[in-house]
């Protein structure tokens, strides 16, 4: 059950990076499903959109192309209408390149507002900007409300579908829009939407020449990386900010597990760490831990150098300012809880307003949807696994049989881990050529990234200060020298694709 | 009508090229189909195989593998027996390469038998050889002998889920045969074959080091490729041989026609061109016209410059032969049937057993399959089309509209001939590597083939003198040099390959 969980927490980081809504609720409580049907426009009309994050407004047009929804079958001819959104003021008809967002597991909108380097660098390219939605999630439902019914409804949700539609799009596009036939298109994604990015060039590179793939964990799949290595970079992030930090919170378990013996040693981690729990039963000390820990997982993922509200409203750096509360260097009892619910604060609590923390929420936000769990239990399997040796967490082994069963009960579906690693070429993809693999190296899921080069054309680029696919957010004053070299390396390729397809090469 | 009644006949000539057996019954009459179903073998249970076509003995194993019926969707979890034909005898188990016949539509034991060139280099590339199965074909019906029953049953009969069998096969015959872990997998196909090959290679580079793409005609999907080009290819084999007796064809339509108008006409048809129906009706002419047509088209597919017995047992050079009896320069009336008859008789009666010609068939055999009319109906759509001027056949239009009503009336489904130009790149394949396309320039299907080299990897080779995948064909003394070189050229490249996947180049 708890690996299962905690797996689900890996999931959820994904698709966290880029939203600030509730990926707890997302994926681990369920509770909240935007009923967001379609009909709501027609096929390529567009309605205006306008966002303003950085204080630097996104304008676009949304539309809507219909699309098969099975579209390696001839059993189901049913169609729905996939939600993209396209910015034309910075394109130049003759020639400009097309800058493709492959959606990843959420609304649109939200990638293409927090996806700033497309914005920043698209007048210099004078390119369009194109966000695809990818299918069953925001508003490209495909079966409106009961898309999420069943696995009959559900069991079009895969990546190889989600390619054809953006290899459909691309296609669509480029025959409808006038000038844009001879637009190179350009592949960006990051996180999951990263992985989508890179598989397109692989799979479909004649409608990208190449793709911008942002900590893109595709050697997180299956068992092509070790599943606990993600958490001995969280460790190592913690510790090299201060190694009394990571030794606190590797000894916090016991010490927690010590209080929940007694129901006044409950009592005590209640009040301790400041939960808004009225009482603590059994189950409620497990729910702590893996709060605990997808909360440390979290800081590990958006630990950027400056102010940024991703998951969580935070300060620069936010692992330095939580281990800044962890300073004891042999804290035990209720002192280290109280250290621990200091450390949290800065986490759930940057803003002040919180009066005590919610163990079920993770991240703030009211976005919901249930996508990812189902395709982290058919195709997505990235197993992960904790020693409390190399890392510092509770020991937790990756045991798959569990995995299928709450898959099983939870989706009707048994995974298929072996599939995509057929399908996407497992570690071998030296075949390939115009992708840049991005990844921080504060990140944990560059764990699963393509972290050395694979060829000339098949570039790994690593930030060694950066967290999730920091690269792909607007520039900041603070931003490290690591971080523009990134996104000069990839601008560099990207000319490099794009003279290549107009054979200025 | 005709349009699709011709259109068929394109279909069935491709898969005519590779078997012994009734194509006509196959794709037209659809009157006989084997009745195999499954449970003839279990997961990697072996049988012998052994036959001995040109005197050369085929010795190999027969295996089933347990596959998806949907690698694509989590909706339908059944599972089918696809067969596969091991011959490890030549084998080096020390990283001797892995052969890999992509199998098309029709019996695996025929593509085996018929494609002498990968058992001719086997011992000299001390390589296993595995011919696999498609779906829907052989004995590897999912559905046993419901498998054609209708559309539920038969959607799953797509290139893209054959694609992925290959693919999931290989993966297993690596992990699962000691020694063939490290043994690179070099792909072959002819025909429909010769197109999964090179898509193999397009789509998954890691399963395969390269890929011998003979006669593909992977340009003759929807409007990539004029529909005429294949009539006018054939025209120009007969008129290279004799200007006369392309005339003489071209003049054959109208007196046919005319012979039609009448009942006394329609029985000098009959008797002069030897038919055994006992009495023509109006639909008759019709008939005759596309029998005659499909005889031509077949005559230059398999214009093979020795004695060969493919779609009939034929003397060598038999478009030679054929117009030997078409000599009258202005030949017309009942002269003019005489002259054909006697032309058709060396396609149809080569052995001197037939005393008359029967116009529903077009070649002989007794193995009959519906598949291919439902992939030309679903994703292999292949315009074809003729207009009298640059052919020397009737004109007759491709009007796709025609086809839509027949695909839907036949299958009830509407083909998508866009989806595989989006799947498999259309024409930009200029990311693809380590593919051999191979034509014969009598091949009808030449002209849809990939006729110049498009980089250093995706390389070209045209034989002047071939015709259908005639270097796929056992070598024989009267081979032209022109296929000599083809073969030269597939086997240096097929070197370079298997060096650098063993890191010697």
């Amino acid at each position: 059950m708890r690996t299962f969980h905690r797996t689900l927490l890996a999931v959820c980081a994904v698709l966290a990076a880029l939203c600030t809504v509730s990926c707890t609720e997302q994926f681990h409580s369920r509770r909240i499903r935007r009923p967001v049907g379609l009909g709501l426009g027609l096929r390529a009309k567009s309605t205006a959109g306008m966002q303003c994050p950085d204080n630097k407004c996104r304008i676009y047009e949304t539309y809507y192309i219909e699309q098969k929804i099975d579209h390696y079958g001839f059993i189901n001819d049913d169609t729905f209408k996939m939600r993209y959104l396209v910015a034309q003021q910075y394109w130049d008809k003759n020639g400009g390149p097309i800058f493709f967002y492959t959606g990843n597991e959420g609304d649109i909108t939200w990638f293409c507002d927090n996806t700033g380097f497309m914005w920043d660098i698209a007048p210099e390219f004078k390119a369009m900007l194109v966000f695809a939605e990818h299918r069953y999630y925001g508003e490209s439902l495909p079966y409106g409300k009961e898309s999420y019914m069943d696995r009959e409804h559900l069991g079009y949700l895969t990546s190889e579908q989600a390619l054809a539609d953006y290899a459909v799009l691309i296609k669509y596009i480029k025959s409808s829009i006038p000038g844009a036939a001879s637009s190179p298109v350009v592949a960006f994604g990051g996180s999951y939407g990263g992985m989508l990015a890179a598989w397109m060039r692989m799979k479909y590179p004649d409608a990208v020449v190449g793709s911008i793939a942002a900590s893109a964990p595709i050697w997180s799949l299956n068992n092509l990386t070790n599943c606990n290595t993600q958490f001995t970079i969280i460790t190592k992030d913690f510790t090299e900010v201060s190694p009394t930090c990571s030794k606190t919170i590797r000894a916090s378990w016991a010490v927690i597990d010590k209080f929940g013996l007694t129901a006044e040693g409950k009592e005590q981690l209640r009040t301790s760490l400041r939960l808004c729990s009225p009482v603590l039963t059994g189950d409620d000390v497990a729910v702590i831990k893996d709060w605990l820990t997808e909360t440390w997982f979290n800081l590990a993922m958006v630990d950027y150098p400056y102010n940024a509200s991703f998951l969580e409203p935070l300060p620069a750096f936010p692992i330095e300012v939580v281990c800044s509360h962890i300073k004891s260097a042999n804290a035990t009892g209720v002192a280290l809880l109280e250290e621990l619910a200091e450390a949290v604060n800065v986490y759930y609590n940057y803003t002040g307003s919180a009066k005590c923390f919610n163990t079920s929420q993770t991240a703030t936000g009211s976005l919901g949807d249930k996508g990812w769990g189902f395709q982290a239990c058919t195709e997505m399997v990235m197993p992960s696994c904790m020693d409390g040796k190399q890392d510092m967490f509770e020991p937790s082994p990756w045991v798959y049989e569990a995995y299928v069963k709450e898959c099983q009960a939870d989706w009707n579906v048994t995974p298929r881990p072996d599939w995509p690693i057929v399908q996407y070429w497992g570690k071998n993809i030296s075949a390939a050529s115009n992708i840049v693999f991005s990844n921080g190296l504060l990140d944990p899921w560059s764990a699963g990234g393509v972290l050395k080069s694979i060829s000339d054309t098949v570039v790994a680029v690593i930030i060694p200060e950066g967290a999730h696919h920091l690269d792909l957010r607007s520039h900041n004053k603070d931003d490290p020298p690591s971080v523009i070299a990134a996104r000069n390396t990839e601008k560099a390729n990207i000319k490099k694709w794009i003279a290549k397809a107009h054979g200025n090469l």
